[in-house]
């Protein structure tokens, strides 16, 4: 969206195998199926961090997606092999930034994308991230804390 | 699944239109969303009984799936016009039956199907239907009262 | 995405409600169904324009999705009638740009995006707009015909 | 469905994690998912048997579904790890059927269903199986070839 986001260079990577279910008359995924994808590759790169999704959602805190946007460049099919690339920006008091790219099994890009977050409480009242969760973000990602 | 249900006659009729999203690489509508239909049908005879099911679950009583089965009998396209009817089998006081005929615009029959329930409560243990919404069903259906 | 896109005014309105499949563990709508809603919007419109997408496809022209963005505003939650209203961008020869607006029953904006398109024949090659779908889009909203 | 139907021993398990997509408002996974975890399963094991679906529709063999039935025991959450145990019903000449338990981490069953099947053209005329894909299937299982 904006010009020259930060976008940290760390990257997690996770596979996938598309579903019968995710195709469309069309042949291929239907469209907002890489965005679910998305979804998928920042549920690991939690998790690769140390904080995964769901633990932070017990402790009571929300990451609900406040912005999307996806650009496809190849179609992909039944049955094939897909990773997610995903990548934070820079973590601010109130939300963050992951940046995605699906690749196919022969290197190629699929979609690339990302996904605009806030932090809130669990009556999805914004808040400013915990200092410990946004600690253990930055060290991830290699960034200085400022 | 058992022998010779009781289906009460009462029928609440509901129109929906396929979704491209709904179709998969066989050009037809992918066979679990028939069943995501069976509860809009459900979701409608509720609402026409007079207890919308939002409003039961924030009462606090949920009605979750605990079996289903279908028979699809002829594909749907997308954007074909589909005619969800919802029957009701005997409410027991821990359970409750639906039964689905997904109708085409021909009127021929493209599945069928049921679901079985029981009450929780919103930590989803099983409680005894609340009276007053087994009496409102029974009413709506024109079933005796036991 | 790009600076002052041309949008013309023509609105098509349709509305649907908020299907329990629909919704995830944080008790609202999953983001990624907003946009399933925005192809409910253009199958609207290009019917509402006499070129039903089907039809368009059953002749030979794909539409396919090549990018989307979308930014959320307020969540949706199960059983909540949500109107989406569709405008279109300028038609080129070779691809065009739908604009959605999804509204609540309070009439407060719950999110908003847009999605990219090109043409293309059915083995997914691109193609360029045949001329009279071209002119039917273009009478439809208003536009001169260059 | 029908009484005592024969099912073969030879298991092929496959786990996957559940998504945040697949839940639902109750906090759990939305019960249709688990019938697509069905189709999971037995992608998994027509691979294993050496016949990988995607094949059999290049070569013009389709399996849809003409029949589901899934009873639900406990409910799997978002990033529960979930193997799919799939195993195969008797070959008819016409159609098959296939039969699966959803078991969680600590080894308990969450579900358990099956589908039935036929063999179509890619028309979706019925048609009966080839003799080297019933015979692969057969020698698979370990099932007399009759």
């Amino acid at each position: 969206m904006s010009q020259k986001p930060q976008i940290f260079d760390r990257v997690v990577e996770h596979s996938i195998r598309v579903r019968y279910s995710e195709t469309d008359r069309m042949g291929v995924v239907y469209h907002t199926n890489y965005i679910v994808w998305f979804e998928i590759g920042r549920t690991e790169f939690c998790r690769a961090a140390g904080i995964p999704y769901r633990q932070m959602e017990e402790e009571g805190i929300l990451i609900p997606v406040t912005g999307v946007d996806c650009t496809y460049r190849r179609p992909a099919r039944y049955d094939d092999g897909v990773t997610i690339r995903t990548r934070m920006g820079e973590v601010g008091s109130r939300g963050l930034t992951f940046f995605y790219e699906l690749v196919g099994e022969d290197g190629k890009l699929l979609a690339e994308g990302s996904t605009r977050h806030i932090f809130t409480d669990l009556t999805t009242k914004p808040i400013r991230i915990p200092e410990n969760i946004r600690t253990r973000f930055a060290e991830f990602v290699g960034a200085e804390i400022s």
